[in-house]
């Protein structure tokens, strides 16, 4: 099956802003103020590398009604007149005097008029991408406007996936699961670690990433330390573990999940740990169905695996244009899993000696069973070398 | 030249805090708070891809005296025991209840005292990377302490590299060096842009990037239209310049240049925009000396193009931890250069129909003529396919 075309239709952009919309008016909100590389595309289609400089702030403002309207630096004018925005208010930044924030407030004064309420993320996972002294004159400057919780419209949202979204995702995690078939032309012992980190990346790339910001993973004997540490120089041996975890980028969106390999043939106690992985991994995807809460996934893969992995504090969460977004598997999030709902099933497990192993698939929530994006790892543990 | 080895030494990390601490006390301050990715990384050493997740909010706190402490979630425990830092505090996170604002406030009100002034940036390029209610309630709950500018002390220490910083900088930049002596491997006419820019990448990883979160570029006939856009999969044709900017990672830091290429021949105009990009990049140089401003490096370079690209809004600016950081070549940025300050030159010229063209080098500050880090272009525009 063919990747799909780069973005979306209009009609894509178009249901996402109308749907924020009715829960704008429904929470008496104004117009929504978005800061972040995700939430700007996710109602723009706005794609740029460009985020990875830190330098300039970027705005969009989406009104009560009518399309959203971007307030963004004058470097970004042309790209964002390839999306559907038609209002583009540009500032040429940096400017050391006014870095937008004028050109803001009186675009949100337009938009959103006298005592309006706007709303930003402000809650789990948000952050806002300007300067805090900008925020603050920002208020300042705008009496009018009262600045208020978002109530989560934007996260909720993209939480649940459209199928064009789960399309892409699909065809992120296509990529992965063909460079994950070919480690084995990668790693070997005697391999340095941080060479089979940039050959790993090399073979996603070569099967179709646009860019590979993620990939952490670790080797050890009998399983390894920490999966968020650096590649070292350290050569690869037989009884090692090797896990790398990808996540790479397609059109904007992101997989998400690793594989484990055993340098030569496994201890059964490696062995024994990958198949208690996967059938936690299995048992949970079995309950994953509309109605089934992020929590009860954390239970029964909790239960399988007898002792978790505390440290990584979830065992799962859900993914799309960010690595990680969205429900976290975890005791305390409720949330029911929807239809669209794209997520990672994430068990670690503690072996002796403070090692670790950790698995992940990537499953997309149905009426039915969940489908799998990463082609199932099976439950004999893949090795190398032998 | 071999790289240099990963990480620094424990004395660069004390050196970094006792500058901090110096210019803490001038300004009354008690406390650092740090929430990104390169704040945190330069006082602790602390370098994982795993801030690509962007669910968990991490923090350093520097004391005015003493050595910093971590205030983070236990994912990055064992990681963090590996750098310089001896008191590391944690939270199992996400926390939907508490995600580490009480750890937070309790430390630093054990760290700073009653009272306390705590400094965060506010400033250009700066954000908190946290959410908003959370910092909201860290005020809220912390009556104690005053929370204040940083007074810049971060960004402006960081400005200034030390040699070990050079050196990392030197050896991204001579990765990239390499992988740009290559691109006659990869791109000719019929070959789509999009393999182009998966290609670069893999020569940049095979080079020994540890990893590639920027590439930029553009293609077109007699110059490109934009060049923050994604790739797309348009065949280079004869008559196209492409443009290649590459941020690559080596060891946490970053390299940031470009280079062109004539598709055939190049046109007379083409070529005699590149001579001029190349006088502009080299007369910035020739005046590159402590003492010189930022300003005035924009005004020779502007001076030498006659049409400055207006819509890029600066002609280069400091690199390090992050692909762009610190000053801007822009008229109203007066900073002086000092010795170790690491710089772009990137003057770009308006051609005929919207077209670009955009070069840049990478250069060290230093008593006498500036370092090169990028191997510096040529007058005449590289040719493919002739």
């Amino acid at each position: 099956m063919p990747p799909p075309a780069p973005g979306f239709p209009t009609t894509e952009y178009a249901a996402r802003v109308q749907r924020a919309q009715v829960r704008m008016a429904a929470n008496g909100l104004d117009a929504l103020l978005l800061t972040t590389e995700s939430d700007l595309r996710y109602f723009s289609g706005y794609l740029t590398r460009f985020w990875e400089s830190p330098t300039r702030p970027w705005f969009l403002i989406v009104p009560l009604s009518g399309k959203p309207v971007a307030v963004i630096p004058s470097i970004g004018r042309a790209l964002m007149a390839t999306t559907w925005i038609d209002d583009i208010r540009c500032w040429q930044a940096p400017d050391l005097h006014d870095d937008g924030v004028g050109l803001l407030g009186d675009t949100l004064r337009e938009l959103a008029g006298e005592g309006a309420q706007v709303g930003l993320p402000m809650g789990l996972e948000s952050h806002l991408r300007m300067p805090l002294a900008d925020w603050a004159r920002l208020q300042q400057a705008s009496p009018g406007l009262d600045f208020t919780h978002d109530y989560e419209i934007t996260r909720t949202l993209r939480m649940v996936k459209s199928t064009g979204e789960i399309n892409k995702i699909r065809a992120a995690a296509q990529v992965a699961n063909r460079a994950f078939a070919r480690v084995p032309e990668i790693a070997s012992a005697g391999v340095p670690l941080d060479q089979v980190f940039r050959r790993f990346q090399m073979l996603c790339l070569e099967e179709g990433a646009d860019f590979v910001p993620y990939l952490a993973g670790g080797a050890g004997q009998g399983g390894y330390m920490d999966v968020i540490s650096p590649a070292t120089p350290a050569r690869l041996q037989r009884g090692d573990v090797l896990m790398l975890d990808t996540g790479l980028l397609r059109d904007g969106y992101f997989c998400d999940f690793d594989r484990n390999f055993s340098l030569g043939p496994p201890s059964d106690a490696v062995q024994s740990a990958h198949s208690r992985l996967i059938e936690a991994t299995h048992r949970a995807a079995d309950i994953a169905r509309p109605g089934t809460t992020a929590a009860e996934l954390y239970h029964v893969m909790a239960a399988t695996l007898n002792s978790s992995d505390s440290s990584a504090g979830r065992l799962g969460h859900g993914l799309g244009m960010q690595l990680t977004e969205g429900l976290s598997l975890i005791p305390d999030d409720h949330t029911e899993l929807q239809a669209g709902m794209v997520i990672t099933l994430e068990p670690g497990i503690a072996l002796d000696g403070g090692r670790i192993m950790v698995h992940e698939e990537d499953i997309v929530i149905g009426a039915r069973a969940p489908e799998f994006l990463s082609h199932p790892a099976p439950t004999t543990i893949a090795t190398l070398d032998v």
